[in-house]
């Protein structure tokens, strides 16, 4: 496929127009080509006023439809799948093994939600039958279905180029909503974007759909994507990044004339706890694993544990010497930017001046390594000096870890009060030692969105049962998910039907139900038959 | 039960500090005692303390307990069902017949929450088992289910002193989904309000909550209610009143450090569309139809219809001669309270000097009828008219309502894509008509949380299948609804529980189903046994 740094209009490119931007390969530092333009205010018009003709046609299309269209950009990715991924390590830097886990996930992501939308699951019909003998007032039939919400502007993540990205779990789950989609692609990886923004729009067309069910609008986050986020007919925002940008999309959202619900995934620190007798028993395979969960793709996951609580004594210290050593011994890796690089080095420079916090292990990227190299780094503080200095709990983006050694259990609860909402808490523990620990089980379950046992953070299931959220700031709103099927209804809203003739009833309420969906009839669960 | 004037503070009452106001009898213009003293700052804090407090014991609370709380409120009112009603009447105008349903209805929404909560209804259980063999990863065991999101500020609404307010669908709701509830009373009927929460408090003493799962501050809304909204502990805010005070609200919330969701249910127009063969066929009844719905409660309705929509013709002239007949014949009644009344006697002047706008009744009130008398008024304008002008739309909250003559259908759909956002909107016309006029049900689908044949919009049903939001403004979030077993759901958020063993599970997750719970299970839906 040729490349050529335009911005897609429906059916069409946009034109050539002011600033252009090519991506750079983050190894060497190296400009790689097209030039990407940047979209003008003429194009977010355009997009928008495509979406919202395109959407007035695709919330009509049945859960099938919208099915096979999803299937349609998965197979298409398979087919493309060597060309997006070269191109995709070049601008990121992420290994060839990696971008092709990502690429099954995503296509897996993709059929998965249009599984979800052929089967009804997340429609929620609920009918309530007429009851004309009721006394003071006859009851009349009303009939409720989920319906989506409308355009829906997606911005990609900088970590994910193909999982959170174009093609991503946000755009998946619009689209299998019912809900047109203008993308705002991530700088750091427009060819990628390019590459795979051309087979939704070629999905698109082959599929039938309206124009202007997809757009992907090039351009600066504070101009392109704010006005995006402002425009009229955009009635929900996806966001998956930092939580500054996440923050900014938020208030602009806040102060439309129309506010907007926005779903900003800000990423969080996700901390780990590991007990007495899990480290007696275990301290050296849970140093081994928290090892490649916090180093994993050079530590650029939302889910990296970036805080690992311990109950002091001897395992502790096991665990601690174990990390220490293999962090060390961890060569740097590429990261996505040379700007996310620049912040990591901040960010660790930061931690390693702050009273109380010892540096355990600093890995230093060699001279002539190449650019944009990040180094593991391991710190260690006491409870004590954790509960007193709240920069302790900022997220520093990249392959660094603060274990806090805490001398009680209650020492360990006052932690977790205050800590800011989470993505995930993680606890390493015999089932004996969860079970006895009940009050921490219960104290984390009002902090994070996932609660993980014995495992690791890193790796997000796409699944029914997946919660990729979690309370404010780990995501703008802590009652939704950005990963697995529940993800889709973010963009629903319910409507009521009261005393429909059932011939003018949407057929997901008839009586018969056609369709045959699961429905909670005068409030018991039917299932499908 | 005495009436002391005072907030309620968990189980206590707050010190009488600060200015007082008391009630005003709205027939009358009398002051009626006690006088309410406001709550101070150190109040605010005190009850969201009580609130985090009793969060951290309310929200283990099994489905059942929560029950038998949300039972025992209703016995409670309807044991002072009398003095409740008598209390309402003097402080609202509203007649005694109107609030004991008001109260009936009430007490089932607590039963019907309450019995929502015993039965997991909204619990959302997911389980997807893990699957060691999974290549290239083995996949992990996830469950997850819905969890109370804490502290949940209420703000009474005028018009409802009962079933919106102190323990009305949003307290009702908040309580069912496990979340303490700090109650910011209408100023229109403290009395009323102490009333209901002094019994409020009673059930929860008598059922052993955690102290703090209700209070209640007396207090302006600019100054005490926006101090509830900003403070650290609460997570989420109910409200329903004018669109001002609302956005107000929602501004707030939005500009916390963590922003909160705000559930604002604003009100709208309601607009009714009656098609040839309706009009042809019913013009007298559907006039008699809506003057009844129009002037019912002297308009103070949110789903009062505002504006209807008629094809021009012989039946519409028809229509319009009736109702224009009927609201002239209406009797002036009292409203809630002077300032509401002034504020209604501004708009429908205004509505009388809009160019194009005719004035076909206006009722006066009689000199010395008494006060705060709001008479009917009916208006009617062409379409052409109404879409060039978009004062048009606006809410006048009282007994009036507009006409808008339509030439075409296509005026009648150019019409519904000019309007915001509603709450309802309500269709006449034969069946063969409806499913000949898809567009219009198409269209307003997408404007409106619930569409009424055949009917009228005002009376709004308390079931599962009810919707009563709608895109802005007439809410906040057009995903949520303030009435029906669904309104449950906005305050509450998923939390997943990875490869935990089954003793360390919240008994709602267990393998075993031991609430007997339906669940879908590896993406299948399994009911309750």
């Amino acid at each position: 496929m040729n490349l050529s740094g335009l911005s897609i209009l429906g059916q069409t490119r946009a034109k050539a127009a002011g600033p252009a931007q090519s991506a750079i390969n983050p190894a060497t530092g190296v400009p790689i080509g097209p030039d990407y333009f940047w979209a003008t205010t003429a194009d977010v018009d355009a997009a928008g006023e495509l979406a919202a003709r395109a959407f007035a046609e695709f919330r009509l299309w049945t859960g099938q439809k919208r099915q096979a269209l999803l299937h349609h950009i998965a197979a298409l990715l398979e087919a493309n799948g060597p060309a997006i991924v070269e191109r995709a390590n070049l601008e990121t830097g992420l290994p060839v093994a990696r971008l092709q886990g990502e690429l099954a996930r995503t296509c897996f992501q993709l059929r998965l939600y249009g599984d979800a939308a052929a089967s009804g699951l997340f429609l929620g019909i609920r009918i309530d039958h007429a009851d004309p003998n009721r006394k003071p007032l006859p009851k009349p039939d009303l009939r409720s279905m989920m319906v989506p919400l409308g355009p829906v502007v997606v911005f990609s993540a900088s970590n994910f180029p193909l999982a959170f990205s174009v093609a991503g779990g946000d755009t998946a789950s619009a689209l299998a909503a019912g809900c047109p989609v203008i993308v705002k692609p991530h700088h750091g990886h427009p060819g990628t974007s390019e590459l795979v923004g051309l087979l939704v729009q070629q999905a698109a067309r082959e599929n039938g759909a309206p124009e202007g069910v997809f757009s992907m609008l090039f351009g600066d986050g504070r101009e392109i994507g704010i006005a995006l986020v402002k425009h009229p007919v955009v009635k929900a925002v996806g966001f998956t990044g930092s939580r500054l940008a996440g923050r900014a999309l938020m208030d602009a959202a806040a102060a439309r004339p129309e506010p907007i619900p926005v779903f900003a995934e800000m990423g969080s620190v996700n901390p780990v706890f590991v007990l007495a007798e899990a480290l007696e028993q275990r301290a050296e395979e849970i140093a081994a694993g928290l090892h490649g969960s916090v180093t994993l793709g050079v530590g650029q996951f939302c889910t990296c544990p970036g805080l690992i609580f311990v109950e002091a004594g001897a395992g502790a210290t096991r665990l601690v010497a174990k990390l220490a050593s293999l962090m060390a011994a961890t060569p740097p890796g590429t990261m996505l930017t040379a700007g996310l690089c620049s912040a990591y080095e901040r960010g660790v420079a930061g931690f390693s001046q702050i009273g109380g916090v010892k540096t355990l292990a600093m890995v230093r990227p060699n001279q002539g390594a190449g650019h944009a190299q990040g180094g593991a780094a391991l710190f260690s503080t006491s409870a004590e000096n954790f509960l007193g200095n709240h920069h302790l709990m900022n997220e520093v983006f990249g392959p660094a870890t603060l274990v806090v050694e805490c001398a009680s259990r209650d020492q360990m609860l006052k932690a977790v009060n205050q800590l800011e909402g989470q993505l995930t808490a993680t606890i390493h523990a015999t089932p004996a030692e969860l079970v006895a620990g009940r009050d921490l089980v219960i104290w984390l379950t009002a902090k994070a969105g996932r609660l993980v046992f014995n495992g690791y953070p890193t790796g997000v299931e796409v699944t029914h049962a997946m919660t990729h959220g979690g309370p404010y700031p780990a995501t703008s709103d802590g009652r939704s998910t950005s990963v697995g099927t529940r993800a889709i209804e973010r963009f629903l809203r319910p409507v009521s039907y009261q005393s429909f003739p059932d011939a003018a009833l949407p057929s997901e309420l008839m009586e018969s139900n056609p369709l045959r969906l699961s429905r909670l009839v005068d409030g018991r669960a039917e299932l499908a038959q």
